[in-house]
């Protein structure tokens, strides 16, 4: 059995240094309390910076614990900040892929459509950004059920079409593909004559965020044996690593 | 200027998908909702557990966060549990040494002394824990100063003997010197006629959790030219590491 990581328990300890007494330490303090060489220091320092652990005092450039640890429960992204750092994507995946693209989030056991861009060749469409999705019928809401076991557990499956999963086993083997693919579908399980196409969001350490995809008539998602696109499911699978690049930039 | 360091990203990616919805996740959905190998998941969540971030149901064997992140800013170790642990290596030193032997740690401005053995070759002697006593002019507090910057900020340094330290920057001269040598000491800085030699006890990741050390008359701690005897010194340390390698097991 290997050993601890280091690195993990050195970012224990600085977290507990922080949280000690006044909070606020300077890089020369940290390093000295742990009795690290002050590179070994801020390369942690730096890791726990980026995920939002640890937060810089820009005036006085000492370091304290962060609002993400001290509000662990909340999540990671706030929507609007999701939104605003995948805005460009989005609206790329749409122009190559001539469909209309969703980014959605969980939110209270249902996806929340956070972003939304019109099919280009079509003005005759709603704004759907608010919207709320059932999870175990939509591409969008696969994805987030196939990365966060909490949210399949002990679901009701609602039937929502003819074709809706509804039996517990037959949407875990769903998921299971799902991760195995690294993208999530679904054809008319949502809404007759409606399919979708969508995959992962993710940000540091693999954290699933979010979901982008696409959604529209069966025909334009689907080939005649109803099933997705294989150009669609490439653009899409792009799209997704490309916001999770930028998420982790 | 080197990348983040991944082992820290995905510690903090699986101490927020823990932080969601139900709060307990089997390595298998951890892993999978990561995109991590199972192996790789479960050396991270080892690592966690050890420095008490993440718990394990011992029924369902289910991963939850654990009581240490979720009251970070409580200290790491209790008294009781610095004591506990502890015990055997404070008498080894004060039969090795043939000196009173004290634990202490930090608490509310002072050193609490945690843990007290008598000198082996007296019985007059009072037990001496729970009693209090100061950081500047100990070296059991000289070692949790060094250690902690916030502790050392600021404070006000009350003369106690005439050769108490009572200027800041003398008092940050010797804390460096405390940081460099790994062990501190003073006589009559606190009572005249008294000396004490003490080093750091480090839990993991190099956090100092408490100081352990020998005190008692200048002539038994000191040579001739008051400097602590090298043997004393020596034992001290050692004491010091085991009870360190002994919390980090």
């Amino acid at each position: 059995m290997p050993g601890p990581i280091q690195s993990i328990e050195r970012a224990a300890a600085m977290l507990r240094l922080l949280a000690r007494g006044s909070g606020q330490y300077g890089l020369a303090e940290i390093s000295a309390s742990l009795g690290l060489p002050k590179g070994t220091a801020h390369g942690i320092l730096r890791t726990l910076q980026r995920v939002e652990f640890v937060e810089q005092d820009q005036e006085t450039g000492r370091y304290k614990l962060g609002a993400a640890l001290l509000h662990l429960g909340t999540s990671y992204l706030d929507a609007n900040e999701l939104r605003s750092r995948s805005i460009n994507w989005a609206d790329t995946l749409a122009a190559r892929s001539g469909q209309e693209v969703r980014i959605g989030v969980h939110h209270d056991g249902a996806v929340l459509v956070v972003h939304h861009v019109f099919r280009p060749d079509d003005t005759m469409q709603t704004l759907g950004v608010g919207a709320m999705l059932p999870l175990h019928a939509t591409a969008f809401g696969k994805v987030l059920l196939a990365y966060d076991a909490s949210l399949a557990r002990d679901r009701e499956l609602t039937s929502l079409t003819r074709r809706t999963i509804v039996a517990p086993q037959a949407l875990e083997r769903v998921l299971t593909q799902v991760r195995a693919n690294g993208w999530a579908s679904e054809a008319e399980e949502y809404m007759p004559g409606e399919a979708s196409i969508a995959a992962p969001i993710r940000a540091f350490g693999g954290l699933v965020v979010g979901a982008i995809g696409v959604s529209g008539a069966v025909d334009r998602i689907c080939d005649s044996a109803s099933r997705p696109k294989p150009a669609l499911v490439s653009q899409v699978a792009s799209a997704a690593e490309a916001v999770s690049r930028a998420l982790s930039n």
